[in-house]
């Protein structure tokens, strides 16, 4: 059921298990793959190109069914529309560089005879099967598209699974640029509703893209097709990202404002439902109170309720069950943490309690060792622990307990400082995203997913690894060593691109 | 137990499950981790050149070894030792022209301000914790120093566990140069006999690279610290490699002989122990039987039996399970195809009934539509099926039948054939050899693995990837994208180099 997380209307239906998938999946292989494949990446970006056209034109309703359906106000729900066109015509654009070529040439060829007669070349084919996507709810935009555009733009054909209670806004997408027509018969499809069945009719071929909890992510690596057959899996899954203060940003210091408002904003940005949150805010013990103070001061004027209503700057959760599930989260973080601003008894612009809005809440971690739960469990909400921190070595140990995350970030201005804790930080988290008061108003944000980076951290948050330019290709292509005569490898490259990253 | 494969006689023995692994890797993380990456790449590459030279002293006693437990040819021996060694020699030199560096660029820096001050370079650092390799039987020395060699040019502390039936090369290379001292300790630890434990000592910075059957690596992807906690995890397992002749290599041609050549090289070498080992011999339907007729007139001199007699050519598979295995997947091969040479009538030199010694055999499919085993079931000794094509079409499906392996080569004349078949083989294998007859002398062997290409292969292979000189080191390194302003990231650079392929 899709419903209106403000007012608990129903929105839509989703059926149950969808029949016949072996058969539309050998149908998306042949003849999308074929029909993908018979193109030059440069014809497949121009193709990304006439889709991103076509949503131009109808993103007035893409902004409709975001706020009925995810609860947003129109600068959130921009996050994932905007978000997810910038994303696809990131990639037109890349693409058409590829200009004529059908394969990519990894590295440089080396010499494997003294007379130069035979070679090895490293080249990177499309994959001969498809790729299914298991997306989550809180990108229904950005969370097709960060992951079909690479994938597309490879020739590979995309199956797309959406979560069921923000599938609105993707089937939507979908159903727009096939009825235009851009793209291929079988090269883009979608499931909505029920999973079952899904992985058993992927091959050893295809490749598979899961985005959401580590539950579903552990059942996913143990199913047979994937613990068996070897089908090439990405996933993202939970994150306990930090962010960190350095020890020179004493208050009334620039660098110490901007890590204020920038933790504001991240925690509230589509109520903090973003996998890169920061869910841990690492700060000198000693201005622990007064970073506190500044962000309760400016978490208080966010007004939360009814996104129809321009008062209201952060809407509703997406559901009520997320409203649950961050109450009981923050109930359990609570038992090791104080609540140092607590957004949730404020009241509700055009909601009531039945609704999914939540306000912000700001928690003070007691204990920065002994505490386990901060470290492990995450609150898909607009929620942030507090955490005090004796000096560099302690702040970096402290982050490395998430077990790997998504993104840290660092305020400083000690240039010196940033180095050595961004290179310790990068062993554990995917991103790391510097900011000194230089760049307070060119960087790009904590939270936001930028196309040119990977995205994607080890350990709990996944192992996996997304978008990074064209190195998002290489998840949809097979290496092989072409191990050949100088004048085979010659034919061989005629068709081929070098892949620069 | 460890025993001689030709006389039965034991050789050695090993101990139950081993105690204190827990903490017996965090030791290796600490310390091992510790002193590895306080050094430069440069610096541990003349650690590795070191440990080179202490084994090239005692070369001897590794081949007394190999003759007596793995029941190889001097020649045979030679696959593994000298292999093994070549493959250290290889990124220690490659590893010195990395220099002081600690971390490694991966690509350009790209802007993200206008202004040009916030900056995203992709950085490449050493992980955090351990790299574990459960590896197996038929290459103890080679099979360790193809991953040790990236593994500490990384800075990364191993622990392997070779497979027991071999495990005393192994053991013996360990021990030779923790005894000479060239690495710190806690840097290279070996684990013999059983398994227990091994896995759940690992957490989730550690990476774990297997070689082994497709049963295992099931079970191994399912464990809760693969599934759960995304270590990091490279499988190399079962493939039904192919070797192609080309529809211009009629009988009496340069290429046909160089097909008959290298395939009964490449069935008989290290007794078909070799995971590259061409299991199906794709011909054309019309020289089924020429191809057939002259293998088996060079199959038939292959003398096989007792290595310790210098009349021998093939020693002895590595154990008598591996015997029976090998008898049980010939029997099953023999339900679809018809024996086209019997080398196992032959009489044994030196050796008798109860030696694990098996000649060669070459099978015929009867029916290559219908045939189902062949593609599926590898039988880890000197046998190969012929398989009869119709057109080059017809041959890329039947290789694809494998669903993914690790190498296909392919001996022809004709240039634009080699050219697309060699492109169409490359999305289901991680290498593809080209022969023409101008390389005859100079090409480096179907079932060679060079070090400066990748090793792995997608699908039932186990989708994993070796080797491919400086592409090794990414497994052992975290990848992250770091948006900085300019200054910062000019700091991080300081410490960095290219990472060129």
């Amino acid at each position: 059921m899709i419903a209106d997380p403000v007012t608990g209307e129903t929105l839509a239906t989703t059926g149950g298990a969808a029949a016949g998938l072996p058969e539309a999946f050998a149908y998306a292989r042949s003849e999308g793959g074929r029909a993908l494949q018979a193109m030059s990446y440069a014809q497949r970006a121009a193709m990304l190109s006439e889709a991103l056209k076509v949503m131009q034109t109808k993103k007035d309703e893409y902004y409709a069914i975001s706020l009925a359906n995810s609860g947003t106000t129109k600068n959130d729900s921009a996050v994932d529309i905007e978000g997810g066109l910038f994303t696809l015509g990131f990639y037109a654009k890349l693409g058409a560089v590829l200009g004529d070529a059908r394969t990519l040439k990894d590295g440089a060829a080396s010499m494997l005879s003294k007379d130069q007669l035979f070679q090895s070349q490293h080249l990177m084919v499309p994959i001969r099967g498809l790729a299914l996507f298991i997306n989550a709810f809180n990108f229904p935009s950005w969370g097709l598209w960060e992951k079909a555009a690479p994938a597309l733009l490879s020739g590979v054909p995309v199956v797309v699974k959406p979560a069921t209670v923000t599938a609105w806004l993707t089937h939507r997408m979908v159903a727009d640029v096939i009825e235009a027509g851009v793209f291929p018969q079988g090269a883009l499809s979608i499931v909505c509703g029920s999973s079952a069945g899904l992985l058993d009719a992927l091959t050893p071929f295809d490749v598979l893209s899961f985005t959401g909890s580590a539950d579903t992510a552990a059942k996913i690596r143990s199913h047979p097709v994937i613990a068996r057959d070897s089908v090439r899996t990405n996933i993202e899954a939970d994150s306990l990202n930090v962010t960190v203060l350095g020890e020179d940003a004493l208050p009334g210091t620039p660098a110490f404002d901007l890590y204020v408002d920038n933790l504001v904003r991240d925690i509230t940005i589509k109520s903090g439902q973003r996998c890169t949150a920061p869910r841990r805010a690492l700060v000198p013990k000693a201005v622990m109170h007064a970073v506190a103070e500044a962000a309760a001061g400016k978490l208080a004027a966010i007004r939360v309720g009814n996104p129809r209503n321009a008062e209201t700057v952060m809407g509703s959760l997406v559901s009520r069950e997320q409203y649950d599930s961050a109450r009981e989260g923050l109930a359990l973080l609570n038992t090791e943490a104080s609540v140092l601003f607590d957004g949730t008894a404020q009241p509700l612009i055009d909601a009531d309690e039945n609704s999914a809005c939540m306000g912000a809440t700001l928690l003070g971690v007691r204990d920065a060792d002994a505490a386990v739960e901060v470290h492990r469990h995450e609150v898909f909400g607009p929620v942030s622990s507090l955490i005090g921190y004796k000096n560099a070595s302690h702040a970096i140990d402290i982050a490395h307990r998430g077990l790997g995350s998504l993104v840290a970030s660092i305020y400083s201005a000690d240039l010196q400082w940033m180095a050595s804790t961004a290179e310790a930080l990068a062993s554990s988290h995917g991103r790391v995203h510097v900011v000194s008061p230089e760049v307070a108003k060119t960087h790009t944000g904590h939270g936001n997913v930028m196309p040119g980076s990977i995205h994607g951290g080890p350990g709990r948050a996944g192992g996996g690894e997304e978008l990074g330019g064209l190195r998002a290709l290489a998840f949809y292509h097979r290496k092989s060593a072409i191990q050949a005569p100088s004048n085979v490898l010659e034919l061989v490259e005629q068709h081929s691109t070098e892949l620069k990253v």
